[in-house]
């Protein structure tokens, strides 16, 4: 990367964060007309979302930019729109999911059960207060997601296609969440397609291909660009979910800030697993996983059959192949051959990643 | 209510019901292009939406049309959105309040959990599977609100404006969700005053106050007109929660279709609650109500102690009093007599009705 795309990277980060702090402060000023405890709700939104790498925004203003894009606080705009989205798609999903920290911080529905627990509340009743207030916290973020659009300066046609973006996001990510439910549900693993098909919908969908084609039409690029920019974005965010995959069970606790334990004792469904289920080994491993007193010991012992049965390796080339096939649809005359390089490094430090 | 009323009513009706047939037949369409499991589930959240009174598209459009308003399609379109939030807040309220049934019929909960039971899983996460797929729908639903409000043609300044009543509604309803969810795990009950806001928090605004106020910029009325159509919607919104209060304990179960146990059961803080507990009753009243296996006769002692103590005469007359505040904010030279009249209809009977 350099430096002229640093400095792009920086200036990305910062618009996005711009604009999302007016976002949370004009939320905040109309809250605390309500009521104190609403403010409170809002600035927790605000604090769970902050620190974040602000992906969504800066893949926006990356393929705005390098297509001709002048209207950087627009670009901002719609980066924050698919910000908010992924705020409120994390914190249902973590109510879903029955989880109470993220990245190592206290989310939505933690904070709230620690207060109600400090409260005097038993552990049954503070643990559902703070899960309806994270249903709640998500929905003030989906709607803001809707909002922040509305909010973008362009021609009613653009406005139209991008909304219908965004809903194609949020459609996607809905039946994803819903595949992944049903998942945790079945007794055995799913085959692998299913489960591509499965983090396709829930993430690649709304963090890189729509991001990327909003991008692409608030620029006012052709329909081969767009579509382009969406087959890139597909492709990278399936990589990227395979490499989570892969970091969930061998990346370094210190660098992925969460424990490398979690998805060995939920029983996740990844490829890791989907891939291991077809194996002889998944007798033994089927034992050891989805408990939640897993021991070090049988984390490791897990690790070891991943390895031993290929499924490291598979998930590991799978991400490979898809971030060559991303590449591949770079090859394009109407995607700009800066766009192509920015894009490019995306697709490497999406696989080439500790976190 | 005069015939000519009544076939406008019909109309109103049937065009909330065609806009949102074709809503969700658009959705099924493209969700049963992803997954027939996903197809199911908006199968699902449709039916749960049907056989409503469509009592915010119907308020829409009667202020639509009797401020000159043309375009019925938009003001459908509008009523649809609204009625696609009371869906999406709806099932999140009951996933909040752990509820499976809605009207006597299952709620989407309530369908996924028997079909998780059907399937041989234990309670809890049958349950749980239920609640999820319940934050699901309303994520869709509530998504489905911006949406709808996107198809309407009209000028963009106007869209701008319905926008923000549609973010207003979405805004008071989680800040009434947030102050009823505190309510649930305060010892005591809170003063009336308190329950009056959060009822006109998570009802009266997106119910009556933002649906009315947006028929009248919609029919492009002035700022005199919408401003008193959102204070008579306001009070009238208020008036239908206290008269819900009421039907709650004191209801025929036949023509509420839910039992006049279950807000003592549950120990709901209403605005009946609210003034017995300032009253000599609240020793015994506050042993028998909030027991989930309350028996009849001792919900027979809860009403008697809430008529002997006053509370229902209290209830009933503050009812009356919304009611008639309502009224007043109709003499306005900018509300024309025959919306005047319709809307007057509107509060008798929101506040004389046994469902």
């Amino acid at each position: 990367m350099d430096t002229e795309h640093l400095l792009d990277e920086i200036t990305a980060h910062q618009q996005a964060e711009r604009v999302l702090d007016g976002f949370f402060a004009a939320a905040k000023e109309r809250a605390g007309r309500i009521s104190p405890s609403y403010l409170s709700l809002w600035e927790t939104l605000e604090k769970s979302t902050a620190g974040g790498k602000r992906l969504r925004p800066r893949i926006v203003m990356t393929a705005y930019t390098h297509l001709g894009g002048q209207d950087i606080t627009a670009a901002a705009r719609v980066g924050a729109a698919f910000e908010l989205l992924h705020t409120a798609l994390l914190v249902h999903d973590d109510v879903i999911d029955l989880d109470f920290v993220r990245r190592g911080q206290e989310n939505v529905p933690g904070v709230y059960r620690r207060r109600a627990e400090a409260f005097g509340e038993a552990p049954e009743a503070a643990r559902h207060r703070g899960l309806s207030v994270g249903i709640i916290a998500g929905d003030l973020a989906l709607s803001g997601a809707f909002r922040m659009l509305d909010s973008v300066t362009t021609d009613p046609f653009t406005r139209d296609t991008l909304a219908g973006i965004l809903d194609d996001a949020v459609f996607a990510s809905a039946a994803g969440e819903l595949i992944d439910v049903d998942f945790s549900f079945e007794p055995g693993a799913p085959p692998v397609g299913d489960i591509l098909d499965m983090e396709r919908l829930k993430t690649a969908v709304y963090s890189f291909e729509a991001p990327l084609r909003a991008g692409a039409v608030l620029a006012g690029a052709g329909a081969d660009a767009v579509a382009a920019l969406g087959r890139f974005g597909r492709d990278t965010g399936i990589a990227y979910q395979v490499v989570d995959d892969l970091l969930g069970v061998f990346g370094n606790e210190s660098a992925t800030g969460k424990s490398s334990m979690g998805d060995l004792r939920e029983g996740k469904r990844t490829v890791l697993i989907a891939y291991a289920a077809q194996s002889p080994s998944w007798t033994e491993l089927s034992g050891i996983i989805g408990r939640p007193d897993m021991g070090a010991a049988e984390a490791e012992r897990a690790r070891e059959i991943l390895v031993d049965c290929g499924a490291r390796d598979y998930a590991q080339n799978l991400a490979a192949d898809y971030a060559a096939s991303a590449r591949s649809h770079l090859d394009c005359a109407e995607v700009p051959a800066g766009l192509a390089a920015m894009l490019d490094d995306v697709v490497s430090s999406s696989v080439n990643r500790s976190r």
